[in-house]
């Protein structure tokens, strides 16, 4: 580094790059906000490329460029994409703070790890998403609907027939059948997309107060003649499922999905195995050209029983995409977007110029893990 | 074959498909639209499986499947996507009819092997376009609306960024900016899909009839400055530059295309080399993250200078997309569109239960170029 930089509070962000992960937790434009905000940005080299950011637009944006080990030793606040493992966190510097998607809610050893190593950890994933100050901090909300939106593209790309209703000289071409199960953020940025794109939309989700959203932008609700009530689990996300009731549902969406041509499943919940929303019956109900996008396949699963990462064609002729890194393929809005949300959850935190923890602030009390105590 | 096809004549359809071919030049809808016309199809087994039709598919229609050795001895017509080999020509009964694109403009030896051959050949790339009994027979324009169509589904999947402005908590995303080089009917399906997802579209097209047509979707015309007065070429197409006319369009292309996100280029012409429209300093010119499309690339070179088939991307972080099988990658459509032209030419030469040629007809007289003078 060149020289010292002119904020109190130093932000470091380091490259997360991978095969599967293209996106930054830091963007140029978020470095200028930063600034304003009396904070000052190291990035290590090349952390932005795949995000087409380049270390001379972090430059001219006010950010020092820096090696890992520098920002590991010099930050007084990391931001990650996804968190930090175990060889980093092993040269952090206690007292440290840690921005990032922890996985608090399933992995309580890995949390306990960062209070042993004395470092202040905030869970990106705990984020009282329902308070308005909180908006703009919304990872999870911005990173999924730029999943939904790509799922839809995904799909689109791979189906043999158009999306738009087209009446041509050589006949008329009829508009595809689009069927979104889960209807949460990334389900209704996929509504929107498959709309613009000209598809007949169909979507189902078990919150009860999603019929209305569904409606909202002009998709039907599928309706499976089944009560699912009292479906809104904590935080906003679709509540697990009770066996029987996953069995009825199965039934029932396997059974009315042989109509689509187009069916993108989006119940990601974090850290958990997804719930089975399409069982083998059901893709192989389908007809030959027909088209599913697993936003949820993991090594855990997907929703589509059997989906995994990446493209298989069944033998009777349907694309099964598992697709769960959707958000990282769009780099430059997923980061855009995310790093606002991130250097949100900073500035939140910075009080007086100094990073500081109010337990009577909802936000705080909420997100900080580790490190509390002080 | 079990039995004997109850038309008079009898249609056949090879399996064309390769790596880079998806279409087959007969649909089971075709097929039956073909019966109800006294024509019986014969289709080699598996044909129609890229685009996800079986034989079983093609049986219930009405077809008979057979190999290819049987269509070649027993077809009075055959009906070609591409065109037939020189293997397939040497295998063919003189007297048999080949429809497909035959490059008749710039191959007079493969057109004279097919005289040679006692072949009736006629050329689709020769319809006379402009003939209102032409419209549903027109494979250049439901092909070139069809690969319009996927050519921006690649881009916007290739491009790190929305399409569509989004107006979010974490910020509001810029709608993508996009050029259409080529205003045909690829670049005004293209418009036509841009505009759907959102993007802000701007078109250009040397025929001075496009700026109106452009405009008629809703996007801006390219105002270049230059004035190529006479650009609409024969049967519809753009007309060769003058080299001269050529640098001062690209060096102004060049100039002008430096504030777009996304190019797509659609300046095909059937069999010639297709005219530079982006020169490599254009696309050096262009942002980190911007996208090009380029439906003509080929081993002719393509619009843009250094595009070859495949996905590049530059030092300079521009990804250069070279997708000369864009219409072929909408299997099911192209092919629905692609069948009902070429079942539309093989009824048009049926007259009473025969095929025969009528040289006063306009269409007979453009179209057929070999075995017209019997």
């Amino acid at each position: 580094m060149a020289e010292q930089p002119e904020g109190r509070v130093l932000f470091g962000v380091l490259d997360e790059t991978s095969a599967t992960e293209s996106r930054v937790a830091l963007t140029p434009d978020i470095v200028t906000r930063l600034r304003k905000a009396g904070v000052s940005c190291l990035i290590e080299s090349g952390a932005g490329e795949k995000a087409f950011y380049t270390d001379a637009d972090y430059e001219a944006a006010g950010a020092t460029i820096a090696s890992a080990q520098q920002i590991l030793q010099q930050a007084h606040a990391i931001g990650f994409v996804d968190r930090p493992s175990e060889q980093v966190i092993e040269q952090l510097k206690p007292g440290t703070w840690v921005i990032g998607m922890l996985g608090s809610f399933t992995d309580e050893a890995y949390i306990s790890n960062l209070e042993a190593h004395g470092l202040t950890a905030v869970a990106i994933e705990r984020l009282p998403r329902q308070l308005s100050a909180a908006q703009s901090m919304d990872e999870m909300t911005s990173q999924n609907s730029v999943m939904g939106y790509k799922a839809v593209l995904e799909a689109a790309n791979a189906y043999g027939s158009f999306l738009p209703m087209m009446t041509t000289a050589a006949g008329t071409i009829r508009p595809a059948k689009m069927l979104i199960l889960g209807a949460g953020i990334a389900g209704l940025q996929a509504i929107g997309t498959a709309k613009r794109l000209g598809a007949v939309v169909t979507a189902y989700d078990v919150r009860p107060a999603s019929k209305e959203e569904v409606e909202s932008l002009g998709a039907k609700f599928l309706d499976l003649g089944l009560d699912f009530s009292k479906g809104q689990g904590e935080g906003g996300y679709a509540r697990a499922l009770t066996p029987e009731e996953q069995a009825a549902q199965q039934a029932a969406v396997d059974e009315k999905a042989t109509q689509f041509d187009i069916i993108i499943t989006t119940a990601k919940v974090p850290g958990r195995k997804p719930p089975v929303l399409l069982t083998k019956q059901g893709v192989q109900g389908l007809h030959r050209g027909a088209v599913i996008v697993d936003c949820a396949a993991s090594e855990l699963g997907g929703n589509v029983e059997g989906s995994t990462p990446g493209t298989q064609i069944t033998d009777g002729g349907v694309t099964v995409i598992g697709a769960p890194y959707l958000a990282s393929e769009v780099s430059t809005t997923a980061s855009n977007l995310l790093s606002r949300n991130v250097a949100d959850i900073l500035t939140h935190f910075i009080k007086d110029g100094q990073l500081s923890i109010d337990m009577t602030d909802e936000i705080d009390q909420a997100m900080v893990v580790a490190g509390a105590k002080e």
